[in-house]
């Protein structure tokens, strides 16, 4: 005879229909989760109307959901899940650079590109020289690491975002380091932007008085064979929002200064105008 | 300054986030949800891969979900988390009769229908004698009392889930209590039934080794003015899956015994074949 449902039994009594769970993972997942949701149910003492409306506020995420757009993600994302899984899957030690979210934007087939070349198709925003140096956790340099970037335009869109407006693979690009484990390349100073707020999630974020906005940043994706990759961002210091980015993204360690230069003929060498900003990505990879 | 992410700190910032949220009570729910949320993932370190498929998992939930099908409101219910918010809303402090879940299958407009009469109309399952009496906490009856009831039929499908097949108000009814607060109509052998497991919550059941069963009941809502409703079932003592109802809807207090009843002067009175079965529902409602 199993036990039956009451008020202050109620984990134990749910957690035990699943003690039959085959496969011990997901034994384990479902149980945690199972004492996790009976734990907040009774801490705030959810009324009916509030259960209905989270139920309300889940089908509406659902069906905000389709092939170019997830929301479940975004909401994953702003309630700092997507964050955390991030971290505790990558923790760096201390040693390596350290990680952050991958976000909806990456491409799986980023265009390669030639050391130096621009990547600002769409020709708008502060331009910018991107250069830094992958290497091991001993500085050893990592002669043909690949360094997958990609950032939102000037006006805060991806390219896949406006496909009508902007060139595609605007302002993405796949390099290849040279025997030095250094790569560069040209690009405009990254801005911030806001997560798509028109859903379910933008309704959760307007209703508890937040903003949607993320602070300016360069994505980046390191690899080297015999290493282990790392998904990561590049901040911009002075950007707005960096304090409050609104899916948590910002680690103290991946903020940059993008201080400008005044050198012209450094600047017809690389084909910037003069002045122009510069932005350092040095990144340290772990061994795998 | 805002305190920037990590893993040791990730619901304190994700929760300070909220912490301008206007509403008193909405700032005080998502604060904890937010704690319980990242526990939950810190208890059991959520691989990326798990994230995924829980996020792949909550869209299909949702897509699931349309105008007569609520896969949310399922997923509830099989977590115990619908029964634990009835039942927290609904405390009877041991005097009143126990609630339990509403379900899907209630209609606002049940049919009424005459003391006496019989509610089974597609004359399948075993006939029984319903009757019961509504008082209040201390023993008055209540006069005028309403009783909604349904139930499945013999082949364990209400009405709803069978337009095609059930007369429209099969096994339904809204009737009103006499001068003494009795009730009484004919009707069948509630049956047990599975719930709907062709969706996600139903893979969710399979992966987990549990039955999507109900045991056998009957639904009962009770109302009379000055006097707090109950929504409630009436199990059957010898059902299957009593012991084991896959959204844990069982409570002691609410199995009844549907003895056999051999009197063919009373069937004939009542309009019931010889022998009969008999399930008596005797409600307690609280005073408003």
């Amino acid at each position: 005879m199993h036990e039956l449902f009451s008020e202050e039994r109620s984990a134990d009594v749910v957690a035990a229909s699943f003690a039959g769970t085959p496969d011990p993972r997901l034994r384990q997942v479902v149980t945690s989760l199972v004492r996790h949701l009976h734990a907040f149910v009774k801490d705030v003492e959810l009324t009916e109307e509030e259960w209905a409306a989270a139920i309300d506020f889940l089908t509406r995420t659902g069906h905000t959901s389709d092939a170019v757009r997830q929301e479940f993600v975004l909401l994953s994302d702003v309630l700092g899940v997507s964050m955390l899984v991030e971290t505790i899957n990558h923790r760096s030690g201390g040693t390596g650079t350290e990680s952050t979210v991958l976000g909806p934007f990456h491409q799986v087939e980023s265009p390669e590109r030639q050391l130096g070349d621009d990547i600002a198709l769409d020709g708008k925003g502060a331009p910018c020289l991107v250069s830094g140096r992958v290497t091991g956790p001993d500085g050893e340099p990592l002669a043909g690491a690949t360094v997958d970037v990609w950032q939102a335009n000037a006006d805060g869109f991806y390219d896949v975002q406006q496909p009508d407006v902007q060139p595609p693979g605007n302002l993405r690009g796949l390099f290849t380091a040279d025997d030095d484990g250094r790569f560069w390349f040209r690009s405009v100073v990254p801005r911030w932007y806001p997560i798509p707020d028109d859903g379910p999630v933008g309704q959760l974020l307007a209703a508890t008085g937040r903003h949607p906005n993320r602070p300016a940043h360069l994505h980046v994706i390191a690899a080297a064979p015999g290493y282990r990759p790392v998904t990561t961002h590049v901040f911009v210091a002075d950007s707005p929002y960096l304090d409050s980015d609104a899916v948590f993204g910002v680690k103290e360690s991946l903020v940059r200064d993008v201080p400008e230069v005044d050198d012209a003929e450094r600047a017809a060498a690389l084909g910037l105008p003069n002045p122009f900003r510069t932005l350092t990505v040095d990144v340290t990879l772990l061994r795998a």
